[in-house]
C-alpha cells in the first residue's frame, strides 16, 4: 500500500554528509578510479612494495572494451571500485541532480556495456589476461563478487535514472551466471569464494520480478557448504602455483563460511565481509522465499554477530589475519580490525532482517553503524578513509608494534584494495533508504533523520529533529485520503529507560511491541512527539569480554564517545572516571564540523612515574589528581592531530 | 686470588633440577637429535606443513663427516642443537659423572671433528648442499652463529673433561673465521646476521689467552652497523630468490641490530635473541679490553632492556613478528613473545655486566630469570618446553585469535626451530656458575642457591638456605689461611625494605654499596645470617605501561606468582583482589614438585553476565562476592590442565 515515495532529507547532520558526497567524495573518487591524480598508498598490507600507485580501474574496463591497449592492473576485483562508485553516484543523483556527473555516470555505463562480453560475462582481469581461466578458480577469482557489485550498481542506477542499458547489463550478467552455475549437467556446481552475488541477485529480482534470479540466488545460498571439496577440486584442475592471493588455497572452508550448509551454521566466522554479505543475501532470500529454515539460520547468525562479536561502536571482525571474526566475546580494542566494509555490510544485513520482522533491534544496529562504526570510515573532508576502525589507537604502537601496524591513526586517501571508500559513500549517499521500513500495513520510522516524505497513497510524514544531538522527534503525519495504517516508531535500546511520547498533545502510556511504539493512524493529521532522554550513560561490556573488564564507554543518544589526544593529555590510560561522573554536553558548531562534546571534571589523572624504575610495590603509587576530560564522538576521531584515542576508559 | 673452585649445590630446589637435567632432559634431547623417537611438532610457526617431523641434527653431521649418505635437513643452524646439547651435557658431567653420557659426548666430539673441514669450517648445510655459498649470505646463513655455539660447547666440554680435541675444534673454527673475516685485503669485511660468535670468541680467549680471538671478537662488535650496505651487497652477489628465510632480505638492518655502530645505539631493538647475544659479547669484550665507549654502550642497552622493555617475569621480546623487541614501555601480556632463549641470553648478559661491576642490579635480573622467565621455558618433567612465555594465556584465544596463536598453552616436546630446549638446559645445568662473582679481592654471593664451595686459596663458603621459599641465608665462611678479602652479599631489590643481617651473632647496621652488603673477612670462621622478609608483595608497573594499568602482580621473595584455571574459576579476569589482601603461604611438597602456594580470601568475583546482552549501562552491573583465589609460581604454570593463566590481576 506504500509503494513509492519521495524523500527529502532535512537533517543538518545528514545534509552535511549528502553535500559532502556530492561535492567532495564522488568527484574525488572519480579522479581516483580514472587515475587523474597520483595515488599515494600509505601503510597498506595489500600494497606490497609500492605496487599500488594507481587505481587503473577505469583503464582496465577500457582495455577490456577494446578502446585502449594495455595490461590489466590491480586486484582481481578492481572493477568493483568503478561499480561502487557508480552506485554511490546514482544515489547522489537522486538528491543532487548534476549534469556533469550524469554524463560521467552514463559514460561509465556505456563503457561497462562495451567491456561486457556477448554472453554477459564481465571481469576485466580474466578478459584481458587469462580468458581461459574464467570461472576456473572461484575460491579466489571474485568474478561473481564483481558482477554482483555491478548488478547492485546497475539496479540502483536504473532505479534513480531510468537508464535501461544499466539494467540490461545486469540482466545479461545474471543470465550468464545462471547459464554457467547450478547442479544441471554442464553447469559448475559451485559457489563464489566471496559472497555478494546472492544479495545482488535478490535486488535484481525485486526490480525485474524475474524468478530465474531468485532461484539462482537461492541456489548460491543453499549450495554453500554442501560440497566442501569444490574449491580444492577446482584449484587442482586450474593448476598449482596459480593463486590470486597467496595462501588462500590452504586457509580452509571455514574462512569462506563454506564449511557446512548455512542451516547448520551456528556462528559467524572467517572473513567478516564475506560472511556478512552472505547473511544479507540469506536474510533477503529467506524473506522472498518464506523459507523458515533459512530465516532461522539468519536469526542465529544475526544474534551471534550482535550479541557476541560486535564492538560497542558496531564494528565487527576482530582480527587483521584474514580480516576475520575470531570467537564469541573476544573483543580486543587495540588489535581489532573492524573493517569499514563490514560495518556497511551490517547495515545491509540489518535492513534485510528488519524487512522480515519489524523489530527495534535491527534499527538499533543500523543506527549504531550510521553514527559510529561505519561513519568512522570516512574523514570529515570526504576524501580520506579508514579501512580498519580500532577502539583504541596509539600512533607509536601502530608504528612500532607489528601486531598493531594494521591500525592507521590517520585516514588514507586510497588503498591498494580500495573496497572501503566507495562502500562508505554508497551507504552515506543512500541513508534515505533507511528512514522507513514498511511491512503489511505498518510503516516504521526506523532511523531518526529529519525528513519530509510523501508516499503515493497520499500519506506524508514530516519528521523534525536535531537527532543525534537532541532526543526530541516531532512527527506530523498527513493522511488526506484517510488510509488506514499503523505508524510505528522504534524506541532505541539505549532510550528504553527514559522516553515519553505525546500524540496530538496527549501524553500516552506506551506498551512497546518488539521495541516499537505502534499507533493506528486514522486522522488526517497526527502530531507525535517523542522525547528520548539524552543523559550521558556509562556503558560496560558483558563480563565475558576480557578486554573491557573494569572499563566503561560513554554514550549519549546513539553516539559513542572517545577520548583523543588532541583534547587530553597522553597517555590517555592515565585517566580514570570517578563514580557517577557529571558531564556537560555542548554543541560546538566550530568543532569537527559540528559535534556535541562532552566535558567532565569528574576525572582523575595519575601523576606520571619516572623513567628510573619499571616495577614498584603498590604502596609506592603516584597520587591521582582531579582532572578535566573531554570526549568527542567516535566517528569524528583522527580528524585533527595524529594522536592516541580510546573508547573504553578506566573507571575508579 | 680466587682462581679455581669446587662447588657442590645442596639446594633442594636446584638439586631437583640438576637431577632432572641428568636423568630426564639430557637423555631425552639425545633421543631427539638422534631421531631415536618420532618428533611431533605442534603449533610451530617454523614447521610449515609437517616439514619438521625429525631433528636430523646428528645425521647432518654424519653426512658432512662422510660417515653416511643423505641430504641435509632442517634449519641452516640445525647443528647448534647438537652443540648446545653437548654444552648442557658438559655441565651435567661436572656434577653427575656418567660413563654412558661421557661416551656419548666423546663420540659427539669425534663426530664433530670428522665433520669439520681441514680449514676449520663447519656448517653442515653448506658442506652438504651448497659448498660454493659458504660465507656468501651471512645475513641469514647462521654459519658464525653455529660455529659460535660449537665454540661455547667446546670450551665448556674442555673445561669439565679436559678433552683437548674439543678445544682444538673450537680453535680451528676460530682460526678459520679469523682468516676469512676482517678489514684486510682478501677478507670479508662483514658481520653475522645472528650474533653469537662475539661472546663465543671471548670465552675462547679466556681459556686459551690467544689474543687473536679477543681481537676478532672486538672486530665483530665494532664492525656491526658500520657498513649498512654489507648484507644487501652480499645478497645481491649471492643471487635473488636464494633466501634461507623468506623476507629476511627486506627486513632492514634495524632488525639485525646492524643499523648503526653500537656506540651510537640507544635502545635494544629487532630480534631479541640476536641483540642480547650481541650485548653479552659487547659487555664481555668491553671488560676484557677495558674499552670505555663499549662499556657505556653496554650500560645504555642494559638499562633500556631492564628498565623499559622487560616483563615482570624477566621475559623480553614483545612481539612474535620477527621474535623482536617493540618499543619502550610496550608490554602487552597476551600477545607477547618472551622467548625462552631471550631469557637465557639475559642471564648471560647480566653475568658479563656483573663481572665488570659488582652491583646488585645484575644479580636481581639473573634471579628473576632463574626463578621465573627462563625457568618457565621447561616443564617439570624436563621433556617439554615453551618457546614463547606469555604473561596471560587462554587456550581459546590461542586457538581462535590468530594474533595469539603463537602462544602455546601447553609445552611442546620439540620445535622445528629447536633453539630453546637445549638453551634452557645449558642454563639450568650450569647454575653453579652463577653463585659467586669475583672481582679484585671481593667475592660476591650473588645467587642464593644453597651450596658448599671450596676455593683454592683455602677459603670455603657454606650457604644453607631454603631459598627461594624462605628468606633466611646462613653463611659459614672458613678462611683457614686468613686470606684478606671482602665478602659481599647482594640484597635483592625486592628485599631492600625488609632485611637484617647478623654477623657472628651480632646484628649489624648496614650501609649498602650498589645494593651490596660488603664485609671484610679476617677471621678463620665467619658466620653470617641474612634474613629477607618474605611478605607477599603486590607489584605494579610504571604507568607508562598501558597494559598493566590498574593491575597488580603478586611476588613473594624472588618468585612471581600467577593464577591458573586449575585452581580457580574461569574466566580469571572476573576476579579482583581487595586492597591489602592477606595471603597465606604454604609449602606443598605434593604440588608441582614442591612449591609455596599463595591463598587469599581477600578476593572478589563478579557474578557472570548472561549471554543475552553484550552491553549494559553501568548501573546494571552484577555484584561482587567474596571469593578465594589461589596463586602458584609463574614458572610452574601449564603443568596441569590446559587452561587460562594470568600474572597481572585486577585489583579493587
Amino acid at each position: 500500500m506504500f509503494k513509492e515515495r519521495k524523500t527529502k532529507i532535512t537533517s543538518d547532520f545528514w545534509q552535511r554528509y549528502r553535500k559532502l558526497m556530492a561535492n567532495s567524495s564522488i568527484p574525488f573518487q572519480w579522479d581516483m578510479i580514472n587515475d587523474n591524480k597520483k595515488i599515494i598508498i600509505s601503510n597498506d598490507a595489500f600494497a606490497a612494495e609500492g605496487t599500488a600507485d594507481k587505481s587503473h580501474a577505469i583503464a582496465n574496463l577500457k582495455i577490456a572494451a577494446g578502446r585502449e591497449k594495455g595490461k590489466f592492473f590491480g586486484m582481481d576485483f578492481q572493477d568493483t571500485d568503478v561499480y561502487k562508485w557508480l552506485e554511490s553516484a546514482a544515489y547522489v543523483l537522486s538528491y543532487a541532480p548534476n549534469k556533469k556527473l550524469r554524463e560521467e555516470t552514463d559514460s561509465v555505463v556505456d563503457l561497462i556495456a562495451d567491456a561486457q562480453e556477448n554472453d554477459g560475462y564481465l571481469s576485466t582481469m580474466f578478459q584481458i589476461e587469462m580468458p581461459e581461466r574464467k570461472f576456473k578458480r572461484l575460491q579466489q577469482s571474485h568474478e561473481l563478487y564483481s558482477m554482483g557489485h555491478y548488478i547492485e550498481a546497475g539496479v540502483a542506477y536504473y532505479e534513480v535514472t531510468g537508464n535501461e542499458k544499466a539494467l540490461k547489463i545486469a540482466e545479461k550478467m545474471a543470465d550468464c551466471i545462471n547459464k554457467h552455475f547450478g547442479l544441471q549437467e554442464n553447469q559448475i556446481p559451485g559457489i563464489p569464494g566471496h559472497p555478494e552475488i546472492e544479495l545482488a541477485l535478490a535486488r535484481l529480482y525485486e526490480v525485474t520480478k524475474n524468478e530465474r534470479y531468485l532461484k539462482l540466488a537461492k541456489y548460491f545460498i543453499t549450495q554453500r557448504g554442501q560440497d566442501t571439496e569444490f574449491f580444492d577440486r577446482q584449484n587442482k584442475l586450474d593448476g598449482k602455483g596459480r593463486n590470486f592471493f597467496p595462501g588462500l588455497d590452504k586457509i580452509g572452508n571455514r574462512y569462506y563460511f563454506a564449511d557446512k550448509p548455512v542451516t547448520e551454521q551456528v556462528d559467524v566466522h572467517g572473513h567478516a565481509v564475506r560472511v556478512l554479505y552472505f547473511c544479507t543475501g540469506l536474510a533477503h532470500i529467506a524473506r522472498l522465499t518464506k523459507d523458515q529454515a533459512l530465516m532461522q539460520a539468519a536469526n542465529r547468525l544475526w544474534k551471534d554477530t550482535v550479541k557476541k562479536q560486535m564492538y560497542i561502536t558496531g564494528n565487527v571482525g576482530q582480527t587483521t589475519t584474514g580480516e576475520a571474526f575470531t570467537y564469541d566475546y573476544d573483543l580486543p580494542n587495540d588489535t581489532d580490525y573492524g573493517e569499514t566494509c563490514a560495518s556497511v555490510a551490517m547495515v545491509l544485513f540489518a535492513k534485510q532482517m528488519l524487512l522480515s520482522d519489524l523489530n527495534g533491534q535491527y534499527g538499533d544496529i543500523i543506527e549504531k553503524e550510521l553514527f559510529n562504526g561505519a561513519l568512522s570510515g570516512i574523514a570529515l573532508d570526504g576524501k580520506h578513509y579508514f579501512y580498519v576502525n580500532p577502539l583504541e589507537a596509539d600512533p607509536k604502537a601502530s608504528k612500532k608494534n607489528p601486531g598493531k601496524n594494521h591500525i592507521n591513526t590517520k585516514r588514507s586517501s586510497w588503498f591498494a584494495c580500495a573496497c572501503c571508500p566507495s562502500n562508505i559513500t554508497r551507504l552515506l549517499s543512500s541513508v534515505d533508504r533507511y528512514l522507513y521500513s514498511i511491512k503489511d500495513n505498518t510503516i516504521l520510522s526506523d532511523q531518526f533523520i529529519a525528513n519530509e516524505t510523501n508516499f503515493d497513497n497520499g500519506v506524508s510524514i514530516r519528521l523534525t529533529t536535531d537527532y543525534p544531538w537532541e532526543g526530541k522527534l516531532s512527527y506530523v503525519i498527513s493522511n488526506s485520503q484517510e488510509v488506514k495504517f499503523n505508524f510505528a516508531i522504534r524506541i532505541p535500546q539505549w532510550a528504553l529507560g527514559d522516553y515519553h511520547i505525546i500524540v496530538n498533545g496527549q501524553r500516552v502510556d506506551v506498551k512497546l511491541q518488539k521495541q516499537l511504539f505502534i499507533l493506528p493512524i486514522t486522522d488526517k493529521i497526527t502530531n507525535i512527539t517523542v522525547d528520548f532522554g539524552m543523559d550521558v550513560h556509562l556503558v560496560r561490556a558483558n563480563n565475558r569480554v576480557k578486554d573491557d573488564m573494569g572499563k566503561v564507554a560513554v554514550q549519549r543518544g546513539p553516539i559513542i564517545y572517545c577520548a583523543e589526544e588532541s583534547d587530553n593529555k597522553a597517555p590517555l590510560w592515565n585517566y580514570r572516571l570517578k563514580s557517577n561522573p557529571k558531564f556537560t554536553s555542548n554543541y560546538d558548531s566550530q568543532l569537527l564540523d559540528g559535534v556535541v562534546v562532552l566535558d567532565t571534571d569528574d576525572a582523575e589523572r595519575m601523576a606520571e612515574d619516572s623513567e628510573q624504575q619499571l616495577y614498584y610495590f603498590v604502596d609506592d603509587t603516584p597520587g591521582w589528581s582531579q582532572s578535566h576530560l573531554r570526549l568527542i564522538p567516535y566517528y569524528a576521531w583522527a580528524n585533527r592531530d595524529n594522536g592516541q584515542m580510546e573508547v573504553w576508559l578506566n573507571k575508579r
